[in-house]
């Protein structure tokens, strides 16, 4: 029997290397005036695509999207995730919980981009924490049941990301989800970043390894005292 | 105050980069005869590494050695522990426990390499198992409290290590341990197999994700009809 569900998210016709165009669409970042958030608004407004900075404190969105330029806007997290069609997650893991649950509403029908790390740190460095859910994607999609949760973004390194200097970023994006059209919107806008490529990296359930991988690169990173970034090979 | 021991374990006059000669260490492979192990075998054999494959089935072990030629041989597996100076472990999850802590007496003082991946599987793919000590190469650790662990070795695909034909493997080894020497000295024989890096990866305790990333390559090798590996870059 056919399901219609089932083939909307799941096009096998496609090619895995053929992505959409997303360049009409407007990203929203929640928590967008921190580091990661200012990096990845940074880099997809010079691409050309229209970005809305989200922050609890509205003026300050405003002040660091006029910063920024290239036609960045900022506003208050819930105009942010109401007016964007895509909803970037970058807020620090502590806030993430009570920020998803307090706009359950407004993203509702939208998809939403976690790229949140949930790591503790200590003297000998960077650690995994333990997520009830599962990892911090599984937590967005427990907490927005009527949004499409992707996992994407985690080992972007956001002194890269905002650095005007550095014209390619030498990485790839590893994207997970669980509906085929939203992986692939998010991979393409992956691809937009410079120099990476967005690649379908598995489903929600597989996501705890991606977010914890960080932990192993800022080991790296300390060890060679570099900005060590992730390339798949063969594809 | 000096910690001699500690000292010993990290040398910080060192470069990440420089690596110790392990030319003249002999390797053994437990579960030699499963194809993981008979690819990294057959490898280091061709490099000029003295090899020892051991199995339940020494008979079976010396066979499948005589098959992969190149000096290798094949014993059972607690000679293969005994007579090799660092053992890796390449076994199934499912008897990792039980092999490991029947070995316990002659794994002591030597590096063991965990490259065992605790997955499971159902119709949508794989997916990382809990681990109750963490990780396997943390159960690892528990079961050898005298040997030195260290994790390596799992993204590697079998099918690319024993086909002739394939030159360069290009991915990088992750190796993850707590003792600098012993990492030092995997990450070099890493390095002995063709197109590959051995890349310092962290602590034990972040080895969970390393293995459970491995269900996340397996995604990509069905979406993508690939063998996925994995470069660091920026170093």
């Amino acid at each position: 029997m056919s399901d219609p569900k089932r083939e909307a998210h799941q096009p096998a016709a496609t090619s895995p290397f053929e992505l959409p165009d997303v360049s009409g669409l407007t990203v929203g970042v929640l928590g967008g005036t921190g580091e990661q958030g200012r990096g990845l608004a940074y880099r997809w407004a010079i691409a050309g695509q229209r970005v809305i900075l989200g922050s609890r404190d509205s003026s300050r969105a405003a002040k660091v999207a006029e910063e920024l330029g290239h036609g960045v806007t900022g506003t208050d997290n819930a105009t942010c995730a109401s007016q964007a069609d895509v909803v970037v997650a970058a807020v620090p893991w502590a806030g993430h919980k009570d920020l998803l649950a307090s706009l359950q509403s407004p993203l509702v029908g939208k998809i939403v981009v976690d790229c949140v790390n949930p790591l503790g740190f200590d003297k000998q460095g960077a650690f995994a924490l333990t997520v009830p859910e599962g990892s911090a994607a599984q937590q967005a999609a427990a907490l927005l049941p009527e949004s499409t949760v992707v996992a994407a973004f985690h080992h972007l390194s956001a002194v890269l990301l905002l650095d005007p200097a550095v014209v390619g970023l030498d990485t790839d994006v590893l994207v997970l989800g669980d509906v085929r059209t939203a992986t692939n919107a998010v991979q393409a806008l992956a691809s937009r970043l410079p120099g990476t490529r967005g690649i379908y990296g598995g489903r929600l359930r597989n996501a705890h390894q991606v977010e914890a991988m960080t932990a192993n690169l800022i080991s790296m990173n300390r060890r060679y005292k570099a900005h060590a970034g992730v390339r798949i090979t063969d594809l």
